[in-house]
């Protein structure tokens, strides 16, 4: 059933299909994304949903001169497809294989590299304010979500769009909207584009407005009493789009997303257009797969699956290191009404939907905002709640300010649970985990943790939630390290907990990659050294007693962390050990200044050589 | 003139002046803002024009038990008056004295400390929920600026107030709305509050909708039709505030927002509001000063000048750092038209206020949005112009995501030129650029560059210019360092310049830290020792040949820098030594793990010990 997909093996070549054509295709692209994601894994219900709006801007638009800028990225797949690079999807989000999202690298049809949400009209007017310094003419497109619109940059973005207006020059921003971002949608903005929905259509809309005028009994002070007795409803009724014609952006909505000549009209409409538009365009999350549109959360990133039933092929048998989090806060919070949890837009990710069943009432869902979400968070704290912001380690990032500026000067009791912190495999460089202790860790009053196992992470919590001020741990994706469950010292501030004594080296081992050190210590023992092994915990504040300790028994020190080198837990040490005049030998492990690209988090620890093996090689080519 | 203010002794007191006396204490503050302020140096423009829309929220609230927030927290002078810190004003700004911003550690009734743009909505919302959480009644308010309003966690945080909403609980947004922020306001957001201030009053614009209504030649169909023809103007018309109103937050307004009976009762009236409600109130920054009234951004932030003429004391007589980055990026633009200049709402402060004038079409100020300029930023890279985003160190922070995900993880070439990097002075904690290094650091393909003095900084910015990718430069506040002018050693990528040979120690100073490094070694020769100095240049890449034959020569290495010691320059140094089994003596001097209190420069380089005397005590008890 790949016809007419198989005479599309370049960019624009979907423009020789026929367009009475155009519903086949679409239907043969949901077909192999089915059978291709089905077999790899990755993002499905996006791409799904957004197979027409990506086929009617590659009938309407050439690639590469016109630039297209697809916020979040993960609903490329159909884009990439219509670039060109179909026969590549049996390596989708593999090591060296094709990427789940736009890369410059990968193909010049992918002008702009996303992963984050909400950066999409930002550089597309950077785009297209280049266009126009440079006096081309191309068009540029910027594909959003509505769940990427309770971004703040997104406004920002729209914000600056009047430079636009002002001179006239072009530029689309299709809204995507499925009413979810990746769970259900929140905010005011959401409430507002619901508004806009309930209305059919334009021309339905038109229709409302002349009926309504209809009934207005006559005309004058009469009217203008009637309008106010009616303002909520009035105020719906006019101009819809409104929000975004306050801002000078020309809307053009309702516009169903699935209906491919609705869309080319709209867009060819759209490019002639002497100012910033956006087209408002109704999906279905999952679209054509029955199983992704009842479901769409689980549809959202997900593994290799059965096509039929739509179950996952490898069952999901431990537990988590989110499962365990969002068990032990469930549990803590019982007794604990000071207990708030907040997670921006990802109920699902963090495991915080079982708080939300819980608690309702001290459960908040944000939106993409994560900035929102830290300082929202301080407020609460500087009221007395003890806050806890589940939250993505990349995703983080984006509120770093405020963790510095509004948490950390104030000293104010937040806790933030980092998930996703170390290397997270197939979702590729912009999602990986692996900076929050060079962005976390040099800001004074923060205390920074990390748990070896699953067993430890409660623990940890409960130390955390007492803690009063601001303090964070970070865990990985996936399963929990089950072993060295026999080692239970309470938890402390600022202290570490030995595993193994030894004699020749120490290896310091900052949360879950103890799993690889302690096979390391089992390795090293069986080639005849004597190996110590410690327990980090605590990578802020540094238990310095400890280390004067090892300092002074072991020659060489070994920290292996899943961070970047470069402001990681290994620099602290080595300052550490300068600053006290200690001349210990000092082998820091960890990613060494790169960004990681896509592959199972195995190959990407091996790459970084801090799995076992390499970890044993580094240490014995230390010592010799 | 001071006799209703003297008695105001203790937050509430207010209450018991005679309502009718009100305007008489406004000026009062006026006069004893201009007062102090002329004589303190601080912010008097943005205090000016905030006296009555404190003063009405001192009227109608009680304190500490209701709670204001005041975004960016310069305009806070007044609130600090009228709870009991009049006498303390003297102290303004200065070591140990009177904090220029919302502090927590100051009084009970600064509940939440601010200084960076847009975090007020926020962090009210998190008041407001632990409020209701904890089923108390005290009221919040934001008191947030038009121009704050462009940063986009502001819009998030708008965006969230719909869960007050649907609790039917109360929050009170006062937007101070005095058409600039620090400079000139831009933006969409900017021109719909322009659209809302060109109707004088509520009262007013029903009159508008009645003459309008009145002018409508029927009912029916034609009403229709003229309604279409009249789309912009009609749509202006009805419903002021349809913006905030449309996310489900009520407006009151327009407000005169030196009427201090009118704000009072807006304020009373919205206190009793289900929900959450803006108020917003037009004023004038400057307010009662007719030199401020003049140049309000002249009176921004400023220093010691004379009341009568507002003249500034202290002549300005050295060129700044901004003045050498100013003049210098104007001169290079001239020949490349690839280069364009982005500031987020600081066209004076960065200097690039001279690059508009020339350059007008390549001068872009996107508003209070760090994070959308980046991001901007890179979208212009990617279309082949080369951008130059200026801006504050501290505001940076706000996009440290989007420099990480969309500059350096795709090697775009945007150049980051990072003003008030180091210690700043008077403003304190929240504006300090000490971490700068720690931020930017870590992050792959990020080069990072600092100019030892103000000759050296336009050949940085010529090589800048010429490399193409993510490159950075940090420059601090003041005046520029006049002194080693001699040394003149072309820049070359991660190459550092020797200053002085020496044979005890050396010392590695990064960027304008030079200055007192300089005379440090001149200290240490009259002591009769030999140290060498280095100027860094390139924080990364470090060069590595250097310091390796610095390593072979000198048993003791020294790194001084105005940042955080983690992640600084000095732990990256002592990780290089570590990793090449150097194992020669290391001081790494900079700031220590802490947020620097508002003080001198000066005092703030004693207390860190990076002043020369400090850096003399510190080597020489090191050799020792």
């Amino acid at each position: 059933m790949v016809r007419l997909l198989n005479q599309i093996k370049e960019p624009n070549d979907i423009k020789r299909i026929s367009p009475k054509l155009y519903p086949v295709l679409a239907e043969e692209i949901r077909d192999f994304l089915l059978n291709n994601v089905s077999q790899t894994g990755g993002h499905l219900a996006s791409n799904l949903g957004a197979v027409e709006i990506t086929m009617a801007l590659h009938i309407c638009l050439r690639f590469p001169e016109d630039k297209v800028v697809y916020d979040v990225g993960h609903q490329s797949y159909v884009h990439k497809i219509l670039t060109g690079r179909k026969d590549e999807f049996s390596t989708l989000r593999q090591k060296d294989g094709l990427c789940g999202f736009p890369k410059r690298s990968e193909s010049e049809c992918d002008v702009f590299g996303t992963g984050h949400s909400s950066t999409s009209i930002s550089a597309a007017l950077g785009l297209a304010v280049a266009r126009d310094l440079e006096q081309k003419d191309n068009t540029v497109v910027a594909v959003i979500g509505d769940g990427a619109l309770s971004g703040g940059m997104a406004y920002e973005a729209l914000n600056n769009l009047s430079i636009l207006r002002k001179e006239k020059k072009n530029m689309i921003i299709i809204l995507n909207d499925n009413k979810m971002s990746i769970s259900e949608n929140v905010g005011g903005m959401s409430r507002y584009l619901n508004d806009l929905r309930s209305r059919k259509s334009y021309s339905e809309f038109k229709e409302n407005v002349e009926s309504a005028l209809n009934n207005i009994p006559g005309v004058g002070k009469s009217v203008a009493r009637t309008l106010k007795k009616s303002k909520d409803s009035i105020k719906q009724l006019f101009i819809p789009g409104m929000l975004f014609e306050n801002m000078g952006i020309t809307y053009y909505g309702l516009v169903n997303g699935h209906d491919i000549y609705e869309l080319i009209h709209a867009i060819n409409r759209a490019k002639q257009h002497e100012g910033p538009v956006l087209i408002h365009a109704i999906t279905r999350k999952g679209m054509g797969y029955k199983n992704a549109e009842k479901n769409p959360e689980k549809f959202h990133g997900i593994g290799p699956f059965d096509r039929e039933s739509g179950e996952l092929l490898a069952k999901k048998t431990k537990k988590t290191y989110t499962d365990v989090f969002a068990d032990s806060l469930v549990a803590l919070a019982k007794n604990n009404k000071k207990i708030v949890a907040i997670t921006a837009a990802m109920p699902s990710g963090t495991g915080l939907k079982s708080f939300k069943k819980y608690y309702p009432k001290r459960f908040f869902d944000v939106g993409i905002a994560e900035e929102h979400a830290v300082t929202f968070a301080a407020g609460l704290a500087a009221q007395g709640m003890h806050p806890v912001f589940a939250v993505y380690s990349s995703f983080l990032q984006r509120g770093y300010d405020q963790v510095l500026h509004d948490v950390c000067i104030q000293k104010l009791p937040v806790f933030f649970c980092i998930d996703r912190s170390g290397l997270v495999g197939a979702d590729g460089e912009t999602h990986q985990g692996i900076f929050d202790i060079s962005y976390l860790g040099h800001i004074p009053n923060m205390v920074l943790m990390a748990p070896k196992n699953g067993r430890e992470m409660p623990e940890m919590m409960k130390f955390a939630l007492e803690y009063n001020g601001p303090i964070a741990m970070k865990y990985p994706r996936g399963s929990v390290y089950e072993g060295l469950s026999e080692y239970n010292a309470p938890v402390e501030l600022g202290k570490s907990e030995v595993i193994h004594e030894g004699q020749d080296v120490v290896i310091l081992s900052v949360g879950s990659i103890m799993e690889e050190c302690e096979k390391a210590v089992q390795h090293l023992q069986e080639k005849g050294y004597n190996p110590g092994l410690v327990n980090v915990r605590f990578i802020r504040p540094m238990d310095e007693d400890l280390l004067r300790e090892l300092a002074a028994k072991y020659p060489l020190i070994v920290t292996v962390e899943e961070n970047e080198l470069i402001g990681g837990y290994g620099q602290m040490v080595s300052a550490f050990l300068h600053k006290n005049k200690y001349h210990n030998d000092l082998l820091s492990l960890g990613i060494s200044d790169y960004f990681v690209r896509h592959a199972t988090v195995a190959q990407q620890r091996e790459q970084a050589g801090i799995d076992a093996d390499s970890i044993v090689k580094s240490i014995i080519d230390r010592m010799n």
